[in-house]
């Protein structure tokens, strides 16, 4: 099952405002509904917390720790939605990003393909459709 | 012809907001006119009501059901800009979103190919073209 | 000589704002210097004036009649602005559409290819480059 | 249901062996299981037989023919391998080819794409995985 | 653990030679040494018995079968060349057919992507690249 | 009316065989039946007779008397087929090539597009599918 | 050296508002530091003087002069900035626009490739990172 | 190691604002952790200082000083983040810029890519996502 | 320095032939001439010895040894014709393969890019322009 | 004007067998009708003598000496034809390889781009249409 305790985080690098993506292709879990499993590529991007604040401190995901945390949905039945707002609120809660956003692309069922987009904080609206 | 009353819909999953898009490209209809076969890829967007209010209670439109709403359209006569208006009224009828985007694209006629546009409530602008 | 009576137009199909696009691949003129044959795709955009509108009830242009409209440019000889003001000033006369655009993209001549944009009304920010 | 006597022939335009290709992509017939719609790419290809021959008299297929019998498709219920096999065969019997192919690229089911490629009489090797 | 009994087949359709292709884009394993998940497009093509034989009573892989079989990999630990060389021979086993194919492309490790490609009977050389 | 009096021909630089290609994608001609406008591209490739030779004398297409002639199609009602056997026929009786070969990609007519291919002499078969 | 007396100017055909884009892919000139040449590609976007103003009478660039003052530029010994910023002068001076935009794509020296974005009056920000 | 006195700049060219973009695809660096080499692409960002001011003085990043301070990273240990930083902090201290933004996109490890963004003044929003 | 001793081999899965594809676009090596590091995408094909022969008890490459090998090269000065040569040689060494073939693509000197293409064996003639 | 004395060589690294590809997109010379420059992008691809001969003491073009070699053609007047042939004949002379050849891509002319293959020695069929 998604194990949120997978995930590491360690100290944003500095203060000034930067940006962070992370694209895996390689992320499966399973129709709960049929245990058919579903493939989807994850798209999260961040804001992280400034070093010199309380939330800074964990600031970025270690990734290592997220290829781990991903591969954990492996045997999940869950529904694309549940997913994507699962992702989410994990990371929020170990980074407190100034923002976050998490998108998912679902390679598709009976000929429809979908995408799921979720965010946390103020997401500048540039990112909002990428 | 095409049937409303296919679609189903279930909760949305929480009361942050976020964005679901469906593409199906496998959408065929008939021209009202010459009774010739219509091939377009229909994007469905939305933003879901917040799963606290009464539109939430059947806030994401059910992806099989979906599907077969689709197909109920395969032996109508019916023009592009009918197409993506009745969908468009279908769904907003059944799902009340925040905001909702239907787009076609049309495989084209006489060497001229169309994309229809019809929205539901304050689409955001960074939607709006794609 | 392109002929702007070959355009036919149909009422709008309701109040709800919506776009409309349609894209030809397949036009030619001629240079009025050299008599040279120019190829272009022309990429039409507008919005259409409601349905409850005066305007509205000849809001929308029919698609075979565009097709013929474009075909009649085949043997006249004009500058690339010419036919893009033209189309675009035949078409609002035509439609008084909310807003309108017309996009021509010439395959080049001496190793230059140019894109030509014309508007009418107020077009939204998000379609003035595409 | 599907309707070979659609089809029409015009004479081949001479004695000197060519080519001929055709390719719609706006394919659809249903699964015979299921009755679920499926679409396809349908590619043609044939060398017709030389315009001083018996079979040269009726030796190319004319286009507006074709699409009609295509269409004649839209609601049978048949397998993919079905499908391409009845092309071929329909075609080889109205055309007399000296070689003919039929290849159909289906959307896909279960997250599983097919391609089904027929032929008749002896088609060149460079042409076989086209 | 992969299961060649979920494999089912029917009867080809005639005696004419024709190719079957299937791509799965959606195929995942195991590392034997990692347990670490790989994922791959498994590419499968062959040459159905004919069905006038013996072979070709059971000569065509059903789909859904074949979509069932390939799930049926997710849990196991085993190498790209194991994946490729067991698909291969389950299928043959199966089928018997006049030649088949099996291409896997695997999105790699350490920086290395992968194909590995296994033949069963006398593949023509225009398909060996493929 | 095509007029393959507006091409010429100029001497083969030498007697070593090499190959000559020249694409254009701006070619237009009328349908036959619809008087409605055709367009391709169109690709010819020839081996030009040695230099030595009597034919070697006019062995290379004058690039500019080829655009002309090209364009000499436009007013014409002419089929797919008439238009590639014409532009081989008048190609190799002013050029006498050591092979000579005609593509024409048509732009496509109630969703079918076509390819035309036609040859002269013995054309490698490296070549025959481009 | 480039020359801007090669640049022709003719009467902008009207005040509606509208924009000219012409983009050459054959650009070259040579490094001053080296001679080595230097290949890129040179787009031009601007929006004319209206034609009732004094600017306006000379409100768009003739595009055949355009080519020939580019070619100007062959054998000059330049940096990517100085092109690109003598190019807007030279035009800004002739046409005296409402905006204008100059963006050089440069091939690439010691692996870096470059793109200089040059700008006169308030160019819209959408054009800005085109 | 990452050498900052490897960079040389020139004086900006004058004071009317323009962008500069340089793309090198052929960066390398080692992972802190494991010593395994990592690769990217470097987009580096930014608006000079005007000729006039004082930072104009040295406003402009000379190429060849670039691609050897890029190569001093080849033997470091050194995080994305810590690149990306990295380089925007010697930049700014070199150039003054208006403002600046490098953009680092990484290969990939377990599956995952990644890209960092960091900026330095006010970066324009049409740029921030690109 | 580049060094073979890094490699390791396992045993061929069976007897019945097989092609293998490894492709590593992170090849970096440096030029003997300047020390500038050069960047290459590396392609390794092979048919492996059947299981049953002694060179098959040895039959194919350990897919992280291949790696260590390829970044054993990253500081060693060596030509592009010596890279493609010394991987082939080296792996031709532990594998004895039934062929092989070594293609390293460059990404380019002085606005040239390079392929080289060594081989072992009698490679079947589909893959040599591969 | 073009000069062969730029060209150097250097000794085949032995007498296995292997391909050379050198591929430059930045070719330029001049229409000797008009003047005006014509660009291309050149391949070579050729099999050196073996490193024992005679020839192949002088067997691999140097890379820096060819792109000076390309670049000695920007001032001369010359057909395309007569550009592929003189660096076929060029190269010949210097390197006397096992086989070479040149293919010339030219961005066009009049709506017409061109490919010009000149060949020496023993082409291998695979390569000849690439």
């Amino acid at each position: 099952m998604a194990d949120a305790k997978l995930l590491e985080a360690f100290k944003t690098p500095g203060d000034t405002p930067f940006v962070i993506e992370h694209v895996s292709e390689e992320f499966t879990s399973k129709c709960p509904m049929t245990g058919h499993p579903d493939f989807a590529a994850v798209t999260l991007r961040y804001q992280p917390s400034p070093a010199s604040t309380a939330a800074g401190k964990h600031g970025c995901v270690e990734l290592k720790s997220l290829k781990l945390y991903y591969q954990s949905f492996r045997d999940q039945g869950i529904f694309y939605e549940g997913v994507t707002n699962q992702i989410r609120d994990d990371l929020v809660k170990l980074l407190r990003p100034t923002w976050l956003q998490v998108v998912t692309h679902w390679r598709g069922r009976g000929g429809i393909r979908s995408v799921i987009r979720a965010e946390h904080g103020k997401v500048p609206g540039e990112w909002k459709t990428l």
